[in-house]
């Protein structure tokens, strides 16, 4: 009967523990208070935990992060050496992100706002239709994410690349590797999706040097986080005309402050933080069948490697 | 040396006839002047012919018609029976009418526009995320354009049907047919995509008991003709708050009047008629390489049944 501790800024936190009692009726699953009480939990579900949790709860055996990005975790500097940390994978959100990618995409290749606002007008006025061979796409990142944007994109004939850290195949997908493979790719990219994960060698991979080897015209989507981007280099390419548009879902500070230049940039399109929201049900469904697998002692994916940092 | 008549109204029939000549260096490329001239055609490449083309071409082998819709040339009087006509087949449409409804279909599921009203507002407001079980979809026809659209909303995961006239297998996909099948489809339906042929069976499909049948809350999007659509019935299923939301390519009138109600109702989408333009170099290909294959004597696929009526 494990104890199953959940740790995580929800205003109703009982419809996480009702689902996971659902899916693993032996657990006993406990809410996380502040109050000073110690659990002994061998496992911790956790969106941005406090620090103290790890200085009362010393019998962890795994932390289960309720996101794909573990970079807000791998920061707090009470966390524990050796308990393993498990990062979601998938669970409803690649499906999510593909889709909103594909929306941005075709939101620019196919001159969907101008037909909006021609509607506004009352006009009836047909632009010239769209040729896929000057819409090269390229993707950072092909993980679970990365990859599915990047088929979804190729399954509609986009030119699609993809560049990683080393080097992989993936099929029907042109994959750049390593510093040199990110020039060549940029070099014949017009629109640039970053679902990249958060680590030192990625934090402000987006920057001016980064813009300028893009196609002229190209347009930046980012749906991995905000410090991926060097904001001020953005600006500027945009004001240099490098770059036409933007889709921005993630930011350095979130919410994004009423007074930054994003909002007054009309080619910057901003969303709150929502191309991939976590599922509830897919997510313990994933969760609770990692925890069974422990202690059943057999092995389970998704595990991040600290010194790489996903 | 076959004659190739070009018999459309476009402000630059060079364009097309060059690319014609470039593809089949020994065919004679004319452009049709409606000045009495008769040349004894073998071939007449035609959008929207004038009746007197068929007067004095007598000739003629075969008529390629540029698109996929025939019901316009199928409505002429004075067509010459006998003479095979051949409808384009995708060249590069169907993956333009996809990628068109899958962001059409995406505005609606993830709440696209209230991101964008949010966005000049200042306003940071997430909503809940999308549960795709919750958006059923249905696709009427099946053929290229329709089992193209089918199959990219699946590959999102979203639940999706197809509605045929005669029963036909579609990998994924949930297919009905007949009568009985279209409200057995319309029964589980949503968001319902129109892509049907437009013929003496069609017109007017979509009418105030197709809209009383789908879910509460449905979307349409009709990327077919302006014809299936019973416009006061939708406009009525609107008001009656059954019908959420329609995005309309395609009308009964082109260009829409601007007296039209649809210009005035804020849950109608108007596109003028671009979910796939016809993309000039795939087309003449396509068409020449037919050509090539009836002076070979080899069948063509792409031919019209007129009794059919596509």
């Amino acid at each position: 009967m494990p104890k199953i501790l959940f740790v995580a800024a929800d205003p109703r936190p009982e419809r996480w523990t009702n689902e996971i009692e659902r899916e693993h009726p032996e657990a006993e699953v406990i809410v996380w208070k502040d109050d000073g009480q110690v659990h002994d939990a061998e496992y911790a579900v956790v969106w941005r935990p406090p620090a103290n949790l790890f200085a009362r709860e010393r019998r962890l055996k795994a932390l289960f992060n309720l996101g794909a990005g573990v970079d807000g975790l791998l920061g707090l500097e009470a966390l524990p050496a050796g308990v393993p940390i498990i990062r979601l994978e998938d669970a409803g959100m690649s499906v999510q992100m593909a889709e909103f990618v594909i929306h941005q995409v075709v939101e620019r290749t196919r001159d969907m706002a101008v037909y909006r606002e021609q509607q506004r007008e009352g006009l009836w006025r047909i632009h010239r239709p769209i040729e896929r061979s000057k819409w090269p796409v390229g993707v950072l990142g092909l993980g679970h994410i990365g990859a599915r944007v990047a088929r979804s994109l190729a399954a509609l004939d986009y030119p699609v690349a993809g560049w990683v850290r080393s080097e992989r195949e993936l099929g029907g997908i042109e994959v750049f590797s390593g510093k040199a493979g990110l020039q060549a790719m940029l070099a014949r990219t017009r629109i640039v999706v970053n679902t990249l994960p958060l680590t030192d060698e990625t934090r402000d991979i987006m920057d001016h040097a980064f813009f300028s080897a893009l196609l002229p015209g190209a347009v930046l989507i980012n749906v991995g986080r905000g410090e991926h981007l060097v904001e001020e280099d953005l600006l500027r390419a945009i004001v240099d005309e490098h770059v036409a548009a933007a889709t921005l879902d993630v930011f350095r500070e979130e919410p994004l402050p009423a007074e930054h230049a994003f909002w007054r940039t009309p080619q910057i399109t901003i969303t709150p933080h929502v191309s991939a929201r976590t599922l509830r049900e897919a997510t313990i469904a994933q969760i609770v069948a990692k925890i069974r697998n422990m202690e059943a002692g057999a092995a389970v994916s998704g595990a991040v490697d600290p010194a790489r940092g996903y």
